[in-house]
């Protein structure tokens, strides 16, 4: 058995997201099973680098399988292709060292978040950003930011009451605006469930004023969910690349 | 009755096309007719500025109609919108003077034509551009579009026999390429039944060499539409503006 890396693109606007479930057939793990099982001739179990949420997209996931036998990975990654919707691709298979998971051995994520802040929402980015037509005062997402950024205990960020240790490090938020759009990146070890949304609607609300600085020091130390910003739409957000 | 000029965007992805037809109601010009309908209470004929293809998209494309009685523009608009599916957007209503109309009172049009040239076809533009993964050589395609540029007989640049003349003026042609995507402007006057798409076939010929700027010149001359280029696919295409 060998090991390989493919990374993949994915438009999450018409999946459930990407965890296989018993009860559809329309996650993007169970589509890639079942395209990679035609290829390969036998079932091939894929391992994500994490879970995305129903209409997330992907610029580059990342999934780890084993094959048995050579396989060419430019081959492999071709007829894979052509086999799946014109919506998700593969970018890359590359042959890694046994032992290789997708999930086990990242050690960081970049997302990136995409707001349309113009009066009407475009019709050509309306699946790929979050309409939000509002001022927002820059300097003050900024300064949240820069609260945020760093090892903290994220408690506050998450949607889901976790058992383990809530405690990541994000390495850097970048913030850029222009011509009614802004865009967010977030670097980091690694996000709780709905992490990256909840910050997002963090800075949103920084930038709008609804949030003071005092009231993200806040969430970060009462870990209370209440204290931080909303849960941004899944649409808007981007898993863009996963470091290893 | 006063007239109202109407700015619209779409995503022409699910669309047959401009034109309404009696065959099928899913065209963008019939989808706009029931919403005015809707909102103003009577039937009311919207008239283009022009026809766009199936699957062609619009930034800017502009109808006027006429309406009964006074309208507040900002009202008529919101309640337009919420109406019309969320690929089809009015982007402004504007109270014109009598006697204008979308088609004749136009005086020239700005089409945008999006090029992918990377080698896999990026999973978020795969609706709003055409994959072509060669190699372009840009300055073949600038001496093409200068010899294009001006006022011809445009007869090979066209899929359809036209009765009428078939001199327009192209004001100019904007060539500008980076990071695997290319994109052409076309500015003129007025363009004939596929035009802009065989404009960019041609340009996209001379860049790999396929054509030379003899042939180019013998196109316009003979009026011979097999010596112009092919006929570039309709999603990459945008009606970007209308002049009055």
């Amino acid at each position: 058995m060998r090991t390989y890396k493919l990374t993949v693109s994915y438009d999450g606007t018409r999946y459930q997201g990407w965890q296989k479930q018993q009860s559809t057939d329309n996650t993007i793990q169970g589509i890639l099973e079942k395209a990679i099982e035609k290829t390969a001739g036998y079932p091939v179990e894929v391992n994500g680098s994490g879970r995305t949420d129903a209409g997330v997209h992907a610029k580059g996931q990342t999934v780890s399988i084993c094959l048995s036998g050579k396989v060419s990975e430019t081959k492999f990654q071709e007829s894979l292709n052509l086999k799946l919707p014109e919506d998700i691709r593969i970018l890359r298979a590359e042959l890694m060292k046994n032992g290789f998971h997708a999930r086990y051995s990242a050690s960081g994520k970049c997302y990136e978040y995409h707001i349309d802040t113009k009066e009407k929402q475009g019709v050509f980015g309306r699946r790929y950003s979050f309409h939000y037509p509002k001022y927002l005062n820059q300097t003050s997402m900024k300064k949240a930011a820069e609260i945020l950024t760093g090892t903290h205990d994220f408690g506050a960020f998450t949607d889901k009451k976790e058992e383990k240790s809530t405690r990541r490090t994000i390495y850097d938020i970048m913030i850029a605006g222009q011509g009614g759009e802004v865009r967010i990146e977030y670097r980091g070890n690694g996000f709780l469930y709905h992490m990256v949304r909840i910050l997002t609607g963090t800075l949103l609300d920084a930038g709008t004023g609804k949030l003071s600085m005092e009231d993200i020091y806040s969430a970060l130390e009462t870990g209370r969910r209440e204290k931080a910003g909303f849960t941004a739409p899944a649409k808007g957000l981007f898993l863009k690349e996963v470091y290893y």
